[in-house]
C-alpha cells in the first residue's frame, strides 16, 4: 500500500503491481483538463531568465490574488515555499491541522497535530483551506479573529472557490502567510509553480533563499499567459464544480456519499477503503487510499464522461 | 552601470539604455551553441513528476561527474543550492574567495573575503574552480591537503576540463561539497538545473527543504537526455577550447591579452573597463564590467565567426 498512501500520482508503481496498461488516474487533486496554451507558448531555455520577468509573473499573479504584488514571491512549487516558510519559523511552538497534506506536519520542527475546531496554544498554525483529502472548509473569519502571532494557510486548492481565501488579508496581518499552487486548478503540476503571500519583510528572508532565478523559463511564460487567462478561468471553475457533481452523482449511484467542498477530489467513507481501492486498481483505476484513515478513499475527478462511466462500471462490478 | 555590472544578462536594460535592437550579448559565460535535443523532447507538464525520474537524473548526472548517485542531489538551479546550503552552515565561521561569483559572499551570515593563496583561520571556505570571472584554477591537491572541516568548490565552469573538478572527492571528505551547475556549459540556463554534491547525511538535509518535487518535467527530462549525450559533450569540450582560442586571437590582434582557464569566458585588463564596456555597447554589444575592479571587462564566446568579427570590427573602431 506504501507508494500509493504516500501521495497521489504513483501510476508506475500500480502498472508495476496491478499490471495492465490504460490506467484512469484518479488519485491526485490535480484538475484532468489542463490549461490548453503551452503549445502556444515560446520559452527561452537558453539565457538566465530576466528579473523583470519575475516580477511580471508576480504581478499577473497578485491581480489574480486580489492582492498587491509586495506582497507575493513567486516559488518552484508549492513545496518548497511550506518548507522553506517552516524553517524560517524554527524554535516556534506550531501546531498543524491533521489529517491534512503531509508536508504541513514536516515544516517546523516539533509541530502537534491539532484539530481545526480545537483551540490551543500554539503560536503558528498551519493548515490548508479547503483541507486535503476532507475537502472541508474553516470558518476564515473565526480563524483571523484568533490571537495568534503566526497563521500559515495552505490555500492550494481554493481556485475553484476564491471566496474562501484570506489572500486579500496579507496586506492587514502581520503574521498571516497564504500558500497559492499554480499546478492543481491550471492542470499543470510538472511546471513547478506556486507563491508566498506575505507581509514584505517575511518575503525578504525568503527571496534571499530562493535568489535572484527561482522559476524555470517555462514556469515564467506559462505562469503569467495562464493567470491572465481570464475567460479559461471562469469556464474551469465551472466546469470542475459540474464535473464534482456529476462524480458525486455517480458515486451516489454505487451507494457511496462524497464530502468535502472543493470540485478537484472527492472523499468517501467506506468499511474498507483500501479493499475498494484494491479492487478499483484491478480495474486499472488508480484512486487514493490513506494509510491511518483505511475507511477513507479519495477520488480525482475523470477528464471526461468515458471516464466517469468506467469509474461507475468497477464501482458496480 | 548598476544593471550590468550586477550579474551578466542585461539585454533588456541595455536596449533601453544604449538603443539598439541587434544586441550581441557577450555578458555571460553561458556557452552560446546550446545542446540542441530539447525540441526532440515531450515533457508531462500535466502529471507531479515521479520520483523515479528524479532519482534517474541524478544517476545519469552521477556518472557524468564520475561519482556515485548516492552524493549527488538535483537542485531546481545551482543558485538555490548554494544558499541552502550556505544557511545550513549559520554559524560557521567562513570565508570566500573573492572577486568571485557574489553569492559566495551572501550564503553564509558573516563570511570574510579572502584571497586563494592566502591561509585563513575559517572553519568554512567557499570558491570556485576554475574562478569566475578570472578563470583561475587552484591547485586543488593542496587545497583539498587543508585541515578545514569544511570546503565549498563551485565547479559551475569546471565541464570545459573535467580533470580540475574533485566531485569524486566527496566520497571520501566529509566536509566537501561541490556544486555543478547545468545551464552554463550545456547553454540552457532557462531551464534552471544544477546539484549539489556531498555526503549522503549532508544531502538529506537538503532534500527535506527541497521535498520530494524539487525540479520541473523539462529539467528533468532535459537534463536526463544531456547529460547521457556523450557525443555532444565531447564535441562541445573541444569547440569552446576552440572558440575561446579563436576569440583571445582576436582580443590579442586588437591588443588585449586574455587570462584564466575557463574557455566559456574570456577576462581583458585595460586601463578602463567601464569605458570600453560603454563604447562597445553603443556598437550593440554587450560584455561584462565590474563595479570594483574598473579595470576588468569579461567577454563571453560569440556563437559564431560572424560575431567574431563583429567584435573584431567593434574593439578596432
Amino acid at each position: 500500500m506504501t507508494p500509493w498512501t504516500w501521495h497521489g500520482g504513483g501510476i508506475t508503481a500500480a502498472r508495476r503491481h496491478f499490471g495492465g496498461d490504460d490506467w484512469l488516474d484518479l488519485s491526485t487533486g490535480i484538475n484532468p483538463v489542463p490549461w490548453p496554451g503551452v503549445d502556444t507558448l515560446h520559452f527561452d531555455w537558453q539565457a538566465l531568465p530576466a528579473p523583470e520577468d519575475l516580477r511580471a509573473l508576480e504581478a499577473v499573479a497578485a491581480a489574480y490574488f486580489g492582492v498587491d504584488p509586495q506582497f507575493v514571491c513567486a516559488v518552484p512549487g508549492t513545496e518548497i515555499g511550506l518548507r522553506l516558510i517552516g524553517q524560517s519559523l524554527n524554535g516556534v511552538r506550531t501546531a498543524h491541522v491533521a489529517p491534512s497534506y503531509r508536508t504541513h506536519g514536516e515544516m517546523v520542527a516539533g509541530s502537534i497535530a491539532t484539530q481545526a475546531s480545537r483551540s490551543d496554544a500554539a503560536e503558528a498554525l498551519i493548515l490548508a483551506n479547503p483541507n486535503n483529502p476532507d475537502g472541508r472548509l474553516v470558518d476564515t473569519e473565526r480563524l483571523l479573529a484568533q490571537d495568534r502571532p503566526w497563521l500559515l494557510v495552505d490555500e492550494a486548492f481554493a481556485d475553484p472557490d476564491p471566496d474562501c481565501s484570506v489572500a486579500a488579508q496579507v496586506a492587514d496581518r502581520s503574521g498571516l502567510i497564504v500558500f497559492r499552487s499554480f499546478g492543481k486548478f491550471f492542470g499543470l503540476a510538472g511546471v513547478r509553480l506556486g507563491f508566498v503571500l506575505a507581509r514584505p519583510e517575511i518575503l525578504a528572508d525568503l527571496r534571499a533563499v530562493l535568489g535572484a532565478w527561482p522559476l524555470s523559463a517555462a514556469a515564467l511564460a506559462i505562469g503569467r499567459a495562464a493567470y491572465q487567462d481570464h475567460a479559461w478561468i471562469e469556464q474551469t471553475r465551472t466546469r470542475l464544480w459540474r464535473q464534482a457533481a456529476a462524480l458525486d452523482a455517480v458515486l451516489e449511484d454505487c451507494g457511496f456519499s462524497a464530502i468535502g467542498a472543493c470540485p478537484l477530489f472527492r472523499l468517501i467513507t467506506v468499511d474498507d477503503g483500501h479493499a475498494l481501492f484494491e479492487r478499483l486498481a484491478r480495474r486499472a483505476i488508480l484512486t487514493r487510499p490513506f494509510a491511518e484513515q483505511p475507511q477513507w478513499l479519495r477520488f480525482g475527478l475523470p477528464a471526461d464522461t468515458a471516464g466517469l462511466e468506467r469509474l461507475r462500471d468497477a464501482l458496480r462490478g
